[in-house]
């Protein structure tokens, strides 16, 4: 029997897990240099609380969990109609906002408004997996939650901003504004429709310019002439946010404006004011794009979008995000705005992969700095003295727990990637030295034990 | 509506995550300090690599995720007989070893042994809820696998006195060994009966020995008077390795002796070596203490095994492990021994909060270190110029993001905790001064903006 894991999960060697802890340590550090704070939330939820929030397709997509019990067997023996809920009645998280909607709710009584938090967990997604696409990821989440200012939108563009050039990785921040898409819908007298529009419209990337017309037609969506739509959006796209100007949006705003779109406006107004103030207090290292075409998929989001795409590298987003107006209505919490961006830590790890760019963070460096090799009964005591002194002093040290032949001993070191290897058999007791190889140069050295730690530079 | 949480699980607010957070880092620390090496695997494991090895009981507290697609409609349209694989093919991980020992078979080519990892993350168990008793939960892992040397056994106990130390809880580190209960059973010729003999014992602190006689004669295993075999261990409880002396387990060596238990008397040799070698390398702050009613539930253990208890709180075990010999071979891999403990987050939080050991640890500051406070349009601006300069400096800053009452803002920075607060109107800005708030004392001072970093204690 060879065991294997469940398709679409993954493990994580000890040399990944390195690679992706200092992703999350660095997200996390620009975080909290923000002012953020961490929550966790349980991997499962009520199907009550997950359900109906992530459109019609997310639904489908939800892990559920078997209720516990002997539920098999009430199955098989059920002589009357099986409920959903005699079956399941949990599911594991679809993606941190929607609990994250669910704790304010919860806690509002001991929450401190605005509520600036971040959140690092896993979430699980019954898609079919393909490159880059898991069942089990994880998501690094920061939102505001409390606050309608705008200066929440900047706040998270700055950290985009941050955390890519941290990363060494150039980015294109794209943005757009639901209330724009909403304008466009109403343009086109299909306000009741907005929900399908925004769903075809997200794929775009995905299908193209004509497998949007398609599904639009599809849908019903004839009035939409998405080509008239994205001739706006070619202007615009020429339109880059690379000077703070008003970028002359004017074609969008006129035709909102012949048509009374207040929303459209409004929509307008804010891309313009969220770029002005970015390009005021912040030298950002990476371009803002304004995009019509940018959609997003969720159901709940009202105001600005946003979506990051990796310059250099064909991959889906590695960031996205965007504000939400009533998704604690839901809950019974209406009339609080919240705003975050969520960063795809393994879309992430592929591209820094792919440009090479972990080479230059030593993250392959083990970090056991001495190991002591065992020659025997005798010294293995001798030298499980010296390596709990060692680690009292803070230095990260390993006593080789079994006595077998030195090649092997040192081979372990190699594979490791410890960078020296001391040897003490009965001579070195004697003298009371220790001789000390870096494996780096391979040079050996007879010291004092009290100067090790100064030889491997740690003194 | 409502909404809540599955029950069993627990939401973490911030201050809760400072804490936790706290404790995961110094357990990390020790493990690194030791050379262990970080893994992760998928929260959902196949049934087949998880059923099977917790016992009976484990089995039923599997929780399994319902098998993606219409399964629903499958089970209500289905004629024939409903197969559990028609439901459900996944669970859940259970414990953090067995999914271990998968990971080690499966990658097996890539690993370099003994392959010393640690792993934190959280496990599911489908219990009935109770104080201190959760459903999701985190466990910190450490291992050795491929290696016999009762070395690692010496390394485990010093990791657990080192983690204790640091967390300043007195503990009792009770060992026993697999062997000696294996004698036991020889002693009693109830060598196929062992796992049962175990499952009985391992309730002794629940049930009492009364409980322990009867449920030993509900399994047929009236041959064990477990009145004699406590009465060696109240002679062995006398017997604390305080000075790693030989400890005269003469008593109990003796009956093995007669009976010719080769195991029990491997048992006995290994405990003595163990404690003997702690003793002679390393400065314990807590004391062993041989226990030869501690059993430990799970099917595998085969040699030594480990339990600690906090000695000033009435809590179950706050870590546990032990030697297993052939985990890996269920999965194919026969012949590799592992040794490993798993720390007890939630209960070692439960100790320190009990303890109060939180206070002294200033877990209660914010990492926020500036509150600048928003008095308007212009205000704002000059304001995230100061908060963005501040930020490259390495400070964290906050911007209040909305133009709320000074009141409501200056009781934000309060509940936060954050301990200085900016307040610049039009009469700082034009200075160019910002007066700076000490939230400890109530302090006011002007000062110029470069100097905001030396003020906070920053320079």
């Amino acid at each position: 029997m060879k065991p294997s894991i469940p398709k679409g999960t993954r493990d994580f060697s000890p040399a990944e897990m390195q690679r992706r802890n200092y992703i999350f340590e660095t997200i996390k550090s620009v975080f909290l240099l923000h002012g953020f704070q961490q929550i966790e939330t349980p991997a499962m939820e009520n199907l009550s609380v997950l359900e109906g929030k992530y459109g019609e397709e997310g639904d489908k997509l939800l892990f559920r969990i078997l209720n516990s019990g002997p539920v098999l067997e009430q199955i098989r023996n059920s002589k009357s109609e099986i409920r959903n809920a005699d079956v399941t009645e949990k599911g594991l998280r679809y993606d941190l906002t929607v609990p994250f909607a669910r704790y304010v709710v919860q806690h509002r009584n001991e929450i401190t408004f605005p509520f600036k938090r971040f959140q690092i967990q896993q979430v699980w997604r019954a898609d079919r997996p393909q490159k880059g696409r898991y069942r089990e990821f994880y998501q690094c989440d920061a939102d505001i939650i409390g606050s309608n200012s705008l200066l929440n939108e900047v706040e998270l563009i700055q950290i985009v901003d941050k955390v890519f050039t941290q990363f060494k990785i150039p980015v294109t921040i794209k943005v757009n504004n639901r209330k724009i898409l909403q304008g466009i819908a109403e343009l086109y007298n299909l306000k009741e429709k907005f929900k399908d529009f925004i769903i075809v419209l997200d794929k775009i990337e995905k299908i193209g310019l004509e497998g949007v017309e398609n599904e639009l037609k599809e849908k019903g969506l004839t009035q939409i002439n998405i080509r008239t739509v994205l001739i706006r959006q070619s202007i615009a796209r020429g339109l880059k946010f690379t000077d703070g100007s008003d970028m002359a949006l004017s074609d969008i705003n006129n035709a909102f404006q012949k048509c009374e779109s207040e929303v459209g406006m409004k929509g307008i107004t804010e891309v313009v004011a969220i770029a002005n103030t970015v390009y005021e207090t912040t030298e950002l290292k990476n371009s803002i794009e304004f995009d019509i075409s940018l959609a997003r998929g969720l159901d709940y989001y009202t105001g600005a979008i946003i979506e990051v795409k990796a310059k250099d590298v064909q991959i889906g987003s590695v960031c996205g995000g965007g504000r939400y107006d009533d998704l604690t209505g839901i809950f019974g919490l209406p009339n609080v705005s919240g705003v975050g961006i969520s960063f795809g830590v393994d879309r992430i790890y592929d591209v820094m992969e792919e440009l090479k760019l972990f080479d230059a963070l030593q993250t392959e460096q083990s970090s056991t700095e001495i190991l002591f090799v065992n020659f025997g009964e005798k010294e293995e005591i001798f030298c499980l003295k010296l390596v709990t002194e060692l680690r009292s002093a803070g230095i990260a040290a390993e006593l080789y727990p079994d006595r077998d032949k030195i090649k092997k001993q040192m081979s372990y070191a190699n594979d490791r990637k410890i960078p020296f290897v001391a040897l003490v058999g009965e001579e070195e007791m004697k003298s009371g030295k220790v001789k000390l190889k870096d494996m780096n140069s391979g040079e050996e050295k007879l010291v004092g034990k009290e100067q090790i730690a100064e030889m491997i530079g740690k003194k």
